[in-house]
């Protein structure tokens, strides 16, 4: 179990039925994290590259990305509210724009993954985080 | 003009046409980086008062409004996006999440207002963001 | 007075004498504010000129002074630490990387300052940035 | 060999000769990335516990180190600048923000490690992350 499912099991909202939902939350957390580092890592790879003028709309989708992921982690920190009514007023949508952010990324990353490895990396870690938001989707809506 | 503004019309992408759009914009974002700081600082004075206990939704909400709302400055600061789809497609759900992480914050604040200024000038904040937000998505969708 | 200000003097911990110092920090926060985002809007305009394979160091010191002024802005929204020891050994050395920051990016947008109106914006801010900044390392060293 | 290692070796600017270099910066970025969110998920713990009033140092300390640890990622992200002057004008200072906050929460969260689980887990990610600090200090400096 890594360190992070660990913290959110010792969470003391953390319900023992609940153990499922948090596994969930768990690989959430860690695919946007790992996206949004991923996408910050290929867009300054973008800017070094000699077409960085071709690179422009991937540049942009890995800094939104990073930026949305990064926030979508930092929100599924926050397990304790008790209310699922207020909690799924914000998560469905930051879900929803994180899923949407991931899809554009990797769909411009994807034109450029034959030639540049890193846009190939980021589009690998964007498909993983589409699928990890769509599932917490699944079980809030 | 604001300096924020002004760096927005410096962009080479702010069409003469855009001005109004770029004002917009403008208001949006200093909404949204104002509200973000005012929740976080809401959030420490709940931390500090010695009924932390009754205030945990309120801390939550404003920890929760801080992170979306300094994450949609952030992508609000990318203008030169060429297909309006694409902008669209992560702009829109994240002003959306926006808007509601402001929303859940202004309520949780507002049972406050009346003992707590600190959660009153939070929710004050929270309203012009909601309506910041709302002005943009209106010339969106 | 601003809204940020108006946070700060409302939390529980401002005591009265430190009125002043409240607004030495309220000064700093919004300079830090202010920078981050004229960074991005700058790093993006850079992005978006045809010159963009010159602008590299510019965009990644925007980038950078972004990140970190953003961060400081986080950190000085909590004012209750107890000691103030702990609070300087986190402070200190954050503003003195914000500091570094801005002057990196204010150097680098400097020698692009005449060709680019957002460049020029850019570097001002940071240059406000720099003394808010060392206004409040002289009242904390 | 981790996503973000190898994002980070499809950098072009990765020379070679600084295949060492780039594990120890992975190595950091990994300890920065789960000590951010190892602390935002002790923090929302903390404010979960009956005892939420005893923890109010823990809590601040495990904030401060969320924002300054998913700074430190961000910077550790763009590894293309050219002179490595400007590259440690602003990193070396941002490194050792990162350590301070880790140290501070580490010792803060060491006090409560006994009886709450998720302190000793933050504690540890942080420990961690004081490590990976100072091992690229000891190479920058």
């Amino acid at each position: 179990m890594s360190t992070i499912s660990r913290a959110l099991m010792a969470h003391p909202a953390a319900p023992e039925l609940a153990r499922e939902e948090r596994a969930a939350e768990a690989r959430c957390i860690e695919a946007c994290l790992e996206t949004a580092q991923v996408c910050r890592i290929g867009a300054d790879a973008c800017v070094e590259e000699e077409a960085v003028a071709e690179l422009r709309e991937c540049l942009r989708a890995e800094q939104d990305c990073g930026v949305v992921c990064a926030a979508t982690a930092q929100v599924l920190a926050r397990l304790g509210f008790p209310e699922p009514g207020d909690g799924r007023a914000v998560l469905v949508p930051l879900l929803q724009a994180c899923r949407a952010a991931a899809r554009v990324c990797r769909d411009a990353c994807r034109r450029h993954a034959e030639v540049y490895e890193h846009c190939a990396l980021v589009a690998e870690a964007c498909e993983r985080c589409v699928e990890a938001c769509e599932a917490l989707l699944a079980r809030r809506s």
